[in-house]
């Protein structure tokens, strides 16, 4: 006879959860046991914001949710901000937290917490699990929650005597899983009326819009219609590079994403929503598109986009059109200083075909990225939800996913700092990922940040002591070694192509420390 | 005219919050411009649980709050586990919360999150400040309520426009901290009849009756009426070693509690509660005391304990008694394996007087710090919470707090991953902390629980993979040096007493690796 957390991590295998990103506590020991269970592949990471990230990444990657071991209230709090960045995402997960027996919850020992109340502002859907026989039910549910398109945040808590207390026979629901909706007819009447009247229009992609079929479908209508194709700032998968039809990136800064939208007539959504800042400036606006043009959404969240397209092809007569591609652009290998420019040219050369791009290189990134339309086809992966961390992580989970093609990991040193744990996981599993820091020393997105707040020109020293991470400067080659990835320190483009290019050799995991100061 | 957030900043400082942990971004840019402010110490944290960890550490030596600067959700996110550690050690903090302007969160941008709805359930207090012409008034409440005893968790949210417009002139509240209360004359009659009774009696200490006059007067009581004097196993700070009345600790593991408490006909409790399992265990009760012995409150966790143990003098007529105190054990230079023993007799020959020991050394020290009482007179402080990565977090802000004293940190390798990024704070800062990692690489408490737990003899493969920390090992002494602190490896016990006896010579931080595998 199974137990409760023996029948929870059969159900989740049965239910397509193949993976747990794990650190559990003595309240986990029951479904600990249960791991040990060769449907189920467990990934050990030293801190839970790994954990939840990497689930993240395998989502992104997969489009199927991974699992997480939390323990108790604490270690979901420490796994929560990347639980918000893959719910902005639109990842799914099913996190998995740990909770004292009912019978011993009375005496309020050191561990308790409201973990519902925790869980409840990052997750879609919360239980507990109140008994054995029934954890078969509500972990079915978990997953067919996480499982939605788009994937949701399923949290469910695992009180100790459910998970060793006898099961019984496992009962699931049927069913529950939704289709994916079809647009409705008259909006996609609509927007072929505005592409046919010639008037300037943005079709802007989001979510699962900016791949495959549905990528394809965009590129054939701006082929055939003359509109433009764009993406917002962030996006959480990019199927990109030569090959691919390109999307245009809508700029970060506001007066730069108001005057890339002002000549827009008309903005087309598609699993996505009008350009807003990423911050309120006291005197900025929110909204990004001039005034008069008008939004129209042609695919909703929950919606089909490679659907709505071919619905909006037909409508067209476009049917069987070539999409716009991008066209290779062969870098040669750069030589000097480090700058953008050079930055960019050295990736556009190095990266193989079909790499895996994850980006959290902010400031460095921010004028990098364009200029590597070019390179060889791959997926571009982007922080949606803001909270800096999410890069080292979600290149765990997307590199435990794909484990055949090499994963680059672009991420700036204030935010490499957050969850630097996942090398470890990296050595550990023997992933395939070059981690690239670009180490300036500085969050030195906030310097611009603060002129652009209106705080002043520069701030005091006492101010600017916090947002300059030099005294002491971070050693990146040490801290990988500490944690079994061998690392390398560049200071010049070429030897910034050549670290990378030697990386795609590798079979296992590496770091390369780009000095920026 | 001051601002918002230049108000916030001088209100902290009116009312004793004189220091603030930070970690901000771009919505605190008025708030970082503010603390360019001479009445204010800023002290930069490269992850949000060292802030808020900083902050318990700052409050367990001074009895005063330290506040957080935290940015938006996801960033208060990162330091709820600490939070919820302090919450636990009753201590005081102000965590001022980042958040978009009014005017920007109806269009939901990305760092968007229920606030309050994070900060619930780890705050006493939590408050949104809607206006710059009430923030004096918000400001100094949450002081009020970080201030009283016990302690409190005050969380206020700080929206853009709250922090970059004109505040006006500030008004403050009168008159909000609450005065500890005396307990009861007539609980008092009857502990003293209890004790007089001379029926088997134990005083469980906890909070600030551990240390000072509090603990003078418990000694007293203990030389007077032949009681024992215990406390929990975790308390929040024990002033301890030679000189001071000790306190027996009762033990974690449950069939030691048990044993160690069968034969009390009553327990008494000075701001703690009767003794509890940390966790269920299917075969193993909750309560640890003997059936039928009576347990009495005498201090109830808002109350004066000095005062308590005064009137408990006085009804017994002890009036003047000397104390129990503890004598110096002189522990010689031990040498050979590093065990329990040799580990305890290091730190009792090698720790300074005045020092201060964090302690989150879980399997390692659970075996050796009852062999430490007689070493020289010491604050010793515990993790209320159980969440793991506290102590490097609360070294750094004992540390601040007292900088004329060295701190030791000692902790295991499992728990130093969580919040690594304490060291670099330590280096900037120039902190006189001495991190001991105890590296067995593994979650070694894990293992002991597993067969506790009834989960089996021993896990299988996959799953004890879940519970090793090797492969790879963890490289401390290059980890430390990432981050600008040297370190060094020892592995015996003379080089460990070497290593920790040197480290009292230095000014900065360091960190010694206790190799234990």
């Amino acid at each position: 006879m199974a137990n409760g957390a023996e029948t929870l991590v059969n159900t989740l295998v049965d239910n397509g959860v193949e993976v747990c990103f794990a650190n559990p506590g003595t309240s986990e020991m029951h479904f600990l046991a249960a791991l040990d269970n060769p449907r189920m592949k467990s990934v050990l990471c030293l801190y839970e914001g790994v954990c939840t990230g990497a689930a993240d990444g395998w989502y992104r990657m997969k489009d199927v949710p991974a699992s997480t071991l939390l323990h108790l209230g604490p270690g979901l709090a420490n796994g929560l901000s990347n639980i918000h960045n893959a719910k902005r995402a639109s990842s799914g997960m099913v996190n998995i937290v740990g909770e004292h027996s009912a019978s011993h919850l009375k005496y309020d020992p050191p561990l308790t917490s409201d973990i519902e109340g925790l869980a409840r502002p990052l997750s879609h859907w919360v239980r507990r699990a109140e008994s054995a026989t029934t954890i078969a039910w509500d972990t079915a549910t978990a997953c067919a929650k996480a499982s939605e398109h788009p994937g949701q945040i399923a949290t469910l808590i695992l009180p100790g005597d459910t998970a060793w207390k006898d099961a019984g026979m496992p009962v699931v629901p049927q069913g529950l899983t939704r289709a994916r909706s079809a647009p409705d007819q008259a909006r996609v009447d609509e927007v072929a009326r505005v592409l046919r009247s010639g008037e300037p229009t943005l079709l802007i992609l989001g979510n699962k819009a900016t791949r495959g079929r549905a990528l394809d479908l965009a590129g054939a209508v701006a082929a055939g219609t003359g509109c433009r194709l764009g993406s917002q700032f962030f996006t959480a998968r990019i199927e990109r590079g030569a090959g691919r039809t390109p999307l245009e990136r809508i700029p970060y800064a506001v007066p730069l994403g108001q005057a890339f939208l002002k000549d827009f007539k008309h903005i087309v959504t598609l699993e996505t929503k009008e350009p807003v800042a990423f911050f309120a400036y006291p005197d900025k606006p929110s909204l990004l598109k001039a005034p008069g043009t008008v939004v129209h959404s042609l695919v909703a969240d929950d919606e089909d986009s490679a659907l709505g397209l071919e619905m909006l092809i037909d409508a067209l007569g476009l049917k069987g059109a070539a999409p716009l591609v991008q066209e290779r652009i062969e870098a040669g290998v750069p030589s000097g200083a480090l700058n953008p420019e050079s930055i960019a040219q050295a990736l556009s050369a190095a990266l193989p075909e079909n790499a895996i791009l994850v980006d959290e290189s902010l400031t460095t990134g921010r004028q990098t990225m364009g200029l590597t339309m070019g390179a060889r086809p791959h997926d571009l992966i982007n922080n949606m939800g803001g909270s800096i961390g999410y890069g080292t992580p979600v290149a765990t989970g997307a590199s435990m996913a794909c484990p055949d093609r090499r994963t680059f990991c672009m991420v700036g040193d204030g935010s490499a700092m957050y969850t630097i744990q996942s090398l470890w996981t990296q050595a550990r599993e023997g992933l395939p990922i070059t981690t690239i820091i670009f180490a300036n020393n500085q969050y030195a997105i906030l310097k611009a940040e603060y002129t652009n707040m209106g705080a002043g020109q520069q701030p005091g020293p006492q101010a600017m002591a916090m947002i300059d991470i030099d005294r002491p400067t971070i050693d990146w080659v040490a801290m990988a070694k500490s944690m079994g990835v061998p690392g390398v320190q560049v200071g010049n483009a070429e030897d910034f192509h050549k670290a990378m290019a030697r990386s795609t050799e590798m079979d296992g995991p590496c770091l390369i420390e780009v000095k920026l100061y």
